[in-house]
Order: C-alpha cells, then sequence, then structure tokens
C-alpha cells in the first residue's frame, strides 16, 4: 500500500502517456478513458484509489423518495486521497452528478478528486476551490429524475475502461489510465524507468539525431 | 416586463444551475441547452429576451438570389437587451451562421448576445470585441449554399431545447437555459431564494457535517 | 513556388474564413476540415505545404516487426517549413499519431506544424516547445497496436477533407482550410483584396449603417 | 379499463399512424419511440398495458450474486395481456434482455409481447413461437455483466418516449405508441372516428381530386 | 430526353452498381446516397427524373396556418415517370414526410416512386398499392410539427448526395444513384457496354479461371 | 483440426448464442461483432476457419495502380471451408469491399461465406448463388478510391471483435461469434452440453413452472 507521501512524489514525477505505455508493455491494453473525459483545470493532476460509482439513467418520478441516497453514502464514507470515479455511460446530455456541494464535501473529508464520464456543473465555484475534475461536459442540470447512483463500490465501465474497487487512477492533462489493483507496483516500477529513458530520447533528437537511429537504438518513440 | 436594470442586476445575481433547478421544481424538465453549446468566453453572461432565427440545410445553387435576406432582416430590427438564438439543428459541421460582422452589427444596436448550436468564425476578433457568443463550434466556413435561415421569430428547437418568441434566455460558464415567457417571474423569485439556501448547505459542508444530515435538513444537493 | 519570407508574410496577413470564402467562389467547396480539428494553442498559425500519411486501425499483433517504419521514413524526410497532415479517418478514440517527440524530431528540422483528425499527447511539452499542432482530442495512448502509418506522401482525407501532395494548409484559431495547388496563386490574390474589403463594412457597420444597405453595397457579411 | 374483447378488437381496427395523430392532437407530442426499434415479425400487433422494467449497463462481476432477480419477479408476476417494456437506452450494442426462454414464459402467461429498445436474440424460435416481439436489434450476447435490471413497474424512458405503470402500448408496422393511461378513452374515441375519414379521402385521391382540394376539404394528409 | 418506352427499357437492363461504377470513370464520384435509405420493398426499381422538396426541422407552433403548403403544391404538379425526392437531413428520428395519401396521390398522376432520407408511414398499405418508396426508416409520426417542406424543385442534399432539378435516379435493391443531367446519355451507353462486360468476367471465374488471371485480362472486379 | 464432415454437422447442432454463453463462462466476453452485421440472408449458417482481410479508408488517386492486389491475392488463395472476414472499420457508408464477381470466385474455390463490417452490393446475385453473407449494409459504391485492402491474414478487428487467423467464426440470424483458435475443442464441447440443457429449461417453463424455480434449479436464462 502506497502512503500518502509516496502518493503525492510519484503524483508529481508521472504522467499518464508513460503509464499507457508501461501497462501496454504488461499486457493490460485497455486502461485508457476514452478522450472526451477532460480536466476542468488543465494543470489539475490526480493520483489514488478509487471509489466508483454507477449511474443509470430515469425518468423523473415525482413518487421518487430517495433520489440521492447511494452517492449520499459514498461521500460521507469518502477516505483521504481516495478519488471518486462516478460512470454514466457518457457520453451523455442530461446525466450531470457532480457540482459544487458534492466538491464541498469531498474535498473537506480529503479526498484527492473526481473523475466522471457525465457532466458536471458550478465550473467557475469548483475552479475556485482547486478541486480536481476531470468530466465529460458540463451542463447546468440536476441529476434527479435524469440519472441515479444505483450502486457503489463496484466495478463500473466509465469512459470505456473499466475501473473496479482497489484500483488505482492516475489523471492528468493528456488523459485518466487506471491501474489495476495486481499491477501497481509493477506499473510504477517500470513507468519510473521509462521517465528517464525518455530523456535520452528526446536529448538525441534535439541534437539532430534521425528518429529511425534514436528509435532503432532505444525501441522508443 | 423588465427593465435593462433589473436585467443587469439578475445578470450579476443568478447563475444557470438554479435557474435549471428552479424550472425542474415548476416542472419545466426540457429548458437547458444540450452542452454542446458552449461560450468563447467562459467570463460571458447573457440575459436577456430572445430572436429567434431557423437554418435549415441546403445545398449551393448559383442561382440564388437571396442567401442572406432573413437573418439581415433580424439583424437590423434588433433591439437593446436582445439575444440572437440560431437554430441550426446542431450538431453540425457545415452551418456557421456567425462571425465578426454579424457581432458588430448585433453589438452596434445593443443586442446582449448569440447563441446558436450551429458554428462561428472570427473568434479573436469576437472576443476582442467582447461580445458574448455561445456556439456549437468553430469553423471558418461561411454559411452560404449551406445553411440559409427560413423564418425568424417563432418557436424553434436549438440543441434540443425548444425557444420562443418571449422567452428569456440564461447563459453562462454552466451551461444556457430557456425561461418560459409565462413562467419569468415565478422563476426569478424562488431563484433568488434558492442563491441564498445554497449557501447555508455550503457553509454546513466546509463545517465538517455529514452530507446525509445536511441534505436531509435541507432538501438541496 | 513561395519563398520562406512570402509565407511568413502571408501568414501574418491572412486567415481561415478569408481563405475559404475565397475558395468558395473559385468553385472549391470542400477545402476546410471538419471543426472537431483544434489548436492546442490558440494562437497558432500554420502556412505551409503538406506532407500527408494516412493511419488505419490495426489490433495488437506482437509479431509485428515494424510498426512506426513509414511515418519514421516521413519525419525524417522533412524540410523547413513542410506541415505534416496525419490522416486517422477520425474521430478517434484510440489512434494518436503525435506527441512531444515527434513534434522534437519535427522541429529540428524545421517543420511548420502538424495537423492531424487523430489523438495527440504530451500536450503540456508540447506547448512549451511551441510547435503548433492542430488535433482531433487528446489521449495518453500510443499508436502501437491500435493505428499505423500505412502509406506517405499520397492523397489523403483528413477530418472530411481531401489533402493531396503540393497542397498548402492554412490553420488559425477559426479552423483549417487546404488550397489545392494549382489554386494557389489566384487564392493568395483574392485574399488579399478580400481582406481590405472588410475593413471597410466593418467601419460602416460601426458607424450605425444598416446590413441590408451594407451588404446590398459590399456583397460582404 | 378495457376488456380482452375489446382489446382484442381495437387491436384490428386500429394502427399506430392514426393514434399517433390522434395524440399529436390532444397535445401529446412525444409518443413514438424512436424508429430503431422494429418487429421481428412485421405482421405481429401488440396493444395492451405495460408493465416496465430499466436496466443499466453493468460490467462482469464475478461476485454478483443476483443478476436476474428483478426482471424474474418481474416475468413470474405478468398478467394476460401485459405488455413488457424494457428500457436499455438504446440504441445499444450490448445490452440484449429477452430470448427465447423468456418468451416461453410469458407467453405462458399470456403476455401480449414484448417491446425493448435493448436487443434479442434466438429471433428463429421466437418467430416459430409467434410471440410479437419488437426491439432495437439482435445479438447472441445474454445480458449477464453487460446490463442489469435494476428497477420494474416504475417510469422508463424506452427509445426516447417515457413509459409509466398504466399506459398502454399500441405496437405495429409501422412503430409503437404510447397511450397515457389519462388519455386512453379519449384517444381510442378520436382514432376510430378518424380512421373512417381517411377512407374517405383515400377514395377522393383515387378519383383524380387535387390534393390541394382534398386537403381544404378534410384537413387530413 | 428519353422517352417513357426508354425508361421502362432501361430500368429492365441496369442496376445500380454498373451505373455507380460508370459514373465513378466518368470522374463523378458523390452520386450514390448514403446506405441509410432502403426500399421497402426490395424488388421495387425505380428510374426517371426527380422532383426535389426539401424539409427542415421545425417544432410545433399552434399558428401556424401552412404547414403542407409546397409539398401538396409538388405532388398536385407531379407528371408520369416523376420521381419524388425528398431531403430531409437524414437520418432522423423525427420526420417523416411519406405515407399511404401521398403514394395515393403520387400514383394517381403516374408518378414512378419517392425516394426520402426522412420517415415514411403506412407501410402495409403502400407495399399493397405497388407503389415503389425507398426511405431512411419507418415512423408513425406526422410531419406537422416537426418537418416543414421549404422550397421545391431546387438543388437538395438526400442522403449524402446532391440531387437537383433535372437529374435522373436510378434505385434498386443495391441502392439509388443519381445521374446528372448532363451526363446522363453517356452514362447510360457506358453502363450498357459495361453490363456486357461483366457477363464474361463471371463466366471465367465460375470456370475456375483466377481473379489474378481475370482481372488482369478485363480490368472488371 | 475439424474435418469437413465434422464442421457441417456442428453447424447443424449449435447456434450462436449458446457459443456466446459458453464463451462468456470460459472468461472470453469479448467475442462476438456488433449488431450492425447483418445475414443477407436471415437463414444462413456459417461455421469454418477465417481468413482475414483489413481495408483503410483511401481517397481516389488517378495514379495508383494495384487497388486491388491483396484482396486478389487472398480470394485466388483461399481453401475450402474458409470463411472471409473482412475489417473495414464499419459502421461505414463508403467502403464496400463484397459483390457478386468476388461471391462467384470465393464460391468456386469452396470458401463456406463471408463476413464484413463494410458494405455490399449484387444483394439479388448474391442471394440467387446462395453465398452466406453476413456485412454491415448494402451500396452500389465499388471500393476503388474509397478503401483498400493493406494486410491479409493478420490479426484484424471486425464490427468491434478481434479476429485472428486460427480463428473460427460461428455465424447466424442471432449474430456472429469469433471462437479463439486455443478455445476451440473446449467450447465445442460445452456447447453441444448446453443445448441439451437448455431444452429441459423450455418443456418447464411450458408446462407453468415459474422462471424462479426454475431458473434456481437450471442457472440457465
Amino acid at each position: 500500500m502506497l502512503s500518502a507521501k509516496e502518493i503525492a512524489e510519484l503524483r508529481a514525477q508521472l504522467y499518464s502517456p508513460v503509464l499507457s505505455d508501461v501497462l501496454d508493455q504488461l499486457g493490460y491494453r485497455n486502461q485508457a478513458l476514452r478522450p472526451l473525459v477532460r480536466p476542468l483545470d488543465e494543470t489539475s493532476v490526480i493520483f489514488g484509489p478509487v471509489r466508483t460509482g454507477m449511474y443509470m439513467p430515469v425518468v423523473f418520478d415525482p413518487s421518487e423518495k430517495h433520489p440521492y441516497d447511494v452517492e449520499i453514502a459514498l461521500i460521507d464514507d469518502l477516505r483521504p486521497g481516495d478519488v471518486v470515479v462516478f460512470g454514466c455511460n457518457g457520453p451523455t446530455d442530461s446525466i450531470g452528478p457532480w457540482g459544487e456541494l458534492l466538491s464541498t464535501a469531498a474535498q473537506q473529508r480529503g479526498a484527492a478528486g473526481c473523475i466522471t464520464d457525465g457532466l458536471v456543473r458550478d465550473v467557475r465555484q469548483i475552479r475556485a476551490m482547486n478541486f480536481p475534475v476531470f468530466c465529460g461536459g458540463i451542463s447546468p442540470l440536476d441529476s434527479w429524475g435524469r440519472g441515479k447512483m444505483m450502486t457503489r463500490d463496484t466495478p463500473i465501465e466509465c469512459a470505456g475502461a473499466r475501473v473496479s474497487p482497489g484500483d488505482f487512477v492516475f489523471a492528468d492533462i493528456d488523459g485518466i489510465v487506471v491501474i489495476p489493483a495486481t499491477a501497481l507496483k509493477q506499473t510504477i516500477d517500470k513507468a519510473l524507468q521509462k521517465v528517464n529513458g525518455e530523456n535520452g530520447v528526446r536529448d538525441a533528437l534535439r541534437a539532430g539525431e534521425s528518429l529511425r537511429s534514436v528509435f532503432d537504438r532505444s525501441g522508443i518513440l
């Protein structure tokens, strides 16, 4: 298990493309969320263990008594460092599971950020709070009567990637990568090595070496 | 009818999510434009009565004599505070009804902004003018021989929402909400109340109260 | 043939909408890339002759020996001023042909920029290098086992427009326009004229003349 | 409440376009399912009260104990004449809630048919049973680990139309129309009248009268 | 100009793939409608001069007085042999411009059939009449308050192909091809020749000759 | 390796849903092609080893000398029982890799059928030949200048499923399932068992046993 300090250091050293390449090499080739999910603030970086929730589309039902029960329970149960990942079967035009009040509650509990293929609102306020959010779009719509969280802390799909309790996610300007629990240590070790290798390639290219020569020597592109 | 001063004050106090929630409560649940329409400048806020135009796709016809007649008539008829809303059945890859020259003419007549599910061009110049524009995308293409405005000041659909003469729109960073003419006063009154209620919820969450407890007490999420 | 100095001057004087309008007038009506291709940096402007590559989707094949041969050959063959145009049959969620290392190699050879309907990664680093890139989206994914360049320097389709060796492209905040080789001189001459005409229209509108009157006089909208 | 005999007679006399037109006149303008839902057998006609189920996409979870509980409870509770309507947020490539065994169980309980915007399998066997099924496509996939029914007998959306317990549906070769519970009697009465009016129009057109003249006289097109 | 007898003979001798190939050779490479348009009856074959109409999406407006004026004028003006081509910017889920009554009126005037990228209704009745219809889908919805014909006998786009007054269309089980007025004679002459060439290729392949050998000799595939 | 006689017997005993369920149980959960691929003749059943080809979109290039070389080589190399599987990254509106002449050549060599997510033409003639074809749509367009086969007998993706040399496919009215080479024997054995189990379930349901009881006893739905 990674300590909070280790997580903070890795968040500063790693980036999503190198993690994606390492996961490819290890045989995990479906770990990146589809590009529809983008950060509200392009300087945001998230790294941490996931807490999942899954939404389904619903229609407005005036007799509905508990529209928010599952998500309230999840938010109130967040631990420091947790990353909220909400699957909405996005892209969606109507399901918006996140906004300022949930950001406030999650930040108060020490959560590291929120990632969803659904929509968010209160963008200005969320940016002002510096709470990292990656989302599938922006909309003023409340989720009530449009989408409802049906399960929490179960395996879900978010933007085409499978996300399970125990997995870690790394999110930055280039996208979001899911690291399976069982491959976490190996992925991190190899990624730290690869970061160094790329520096050499970059220098050689800047020095005018041909791409053919650099690639044949390093295997990196 | 709202005065220009009242409109300016409400534009500063309200925001689109609270208006969307109030309209939901009043039973108007299809008032938000789909999230494909985004502001050219994320600090833009528009609030005002709509002036509608509807485009249809056309193919280039060299014998066409009057490609722009309906939109020219609409623009020349704009009154101070009017919000241009152009429906193009978006998303579209080819119909771009707006650009710098129309922005110049509209701004000169005191129009409050333009909202379209079609495309715009001259983005740099429009931003430099500080004329608020919300659109479905950016493209260098002229509308001639691609789309043509067929009607003005009639009920239209724009990005999935129905917009009719007499309606008001409120547009900000979180999206665009159509307020039906008949519900304008009631919507504004309730929205002003709700803005206050949310402040209390935010404070309670920051103070560490559980989401469960706050929601049970306030009904706000 | 245009000199590097002429290209630099034209890049400062022209913009994509005016080129698109001129090409429309000359009967070339399918020259703009679809709006899904956007600049990583909205201040980027590219103008120059194209170097094309075409990708096809592939599945991961561990026996593949030469995943990058065609693109390496193309990059190593770039001349100063060349504009890389990579067709990926976008929009795509998985084919990302461009990143920091290719940007480094291309910039070292004097290339003017890269345009693709595929995905890119290493966005922060590319922006820091000031290498102009227009793309269909952002993703951490490597192209290996997802897409492969099959041909280079052949006619391709990119974001719905046909691009052939010998063509020039002009790309700015409003989009990307392909100028056929045979129409280059004529297009530039007419575009320079049109830039002047639009200044007069803008001034007349600012002075309060009606759009009807201005359009009837100038034919410009 | 309609008797089984009345339902059988109305199923023979009415058809979906006339019901759609009458609902339009009564102000119910969103009652038709989107055209993606088509009959397995184009001679099928269904008319009856709905029994709803709503699916959400899930990922395969080996620890899942009760994948089918809600749908089993619904099927075992069907009454003679009931019409199963399953919403899957279609079009979908992976959620297939219906097949031969459910058809067998439903038919044994006297159900009138099944309508879904999801996928079905066992098409040959279902056709051989003469059990009417309208669906969004055909696929061999089981729903387990892909979609799961989360609620039954609640308001749902199916192919873009809202369907609530108590509503009736009419489905034939031209599509599927949802008749709200409160408008059932009025809709049927007006539809029976309109069927007669259309006969006169058809005869007049066959006799060579102009469409202009026929429409001005009858208001029917 | 082709006589009715010539048209009938050509309809029996030609088919859409051979016409498409000939148009490709002549440099007309965008003449086929997208595959979403399919015949209601797969044995239908249509060949004749087009009569065009273009629809745009509208929202229901109770004050609308003339929803059908343009299409009524077009139908009442049909000449024997005319082929109705209605563009609806398809695929569409809501615009259905054709049904039994228009089929009756068109058939009474001797029209050869109807082709649309919109929706049709009254499928059973239209099949019973043997009136050839090719469409983008089936729906019970009336066009009133959803789509409206804005122009007739002008150049339009239908399912991605440009169709202009004076053009001919050929439609059969393999699709629909638009033959420009100016290329009609040349296209027919070459198509009749190609039909013969394909017979020889088919015989050689059946006799076991390799595809390589047959193609090198004939240039036909 | 299966003999031709064994293949014929299995083709008569098995069906795609039972194979899909067995593959699910064995952990192969992405083996079904998306539902966009449908048979030209719903009574067609194909079972056999695959021969793959992969197309990429191209634009017309008059200087192209060898548009068909790879596919001609593949067809001329077909062995009795082979199933042609052509990936076109479908759905596609323009790439049609199959028609009557290829069907004739393939049938002459004893091929079992063709499956593609691209388009086909000459539907009437192919049906008359009784050559089984499953496709993503119908179009008169030739592939020349639109799509080109770039590789053969390599791993490909077809309608969302991965297909590799050595795999078997089973295609019938319910869809198409890819059976990995290494799981072939095990899949067939388990599928034959499951066919028997379903007969018992069907009988119990017809006898009026509740779905709850039948499922709890058999685990089959």
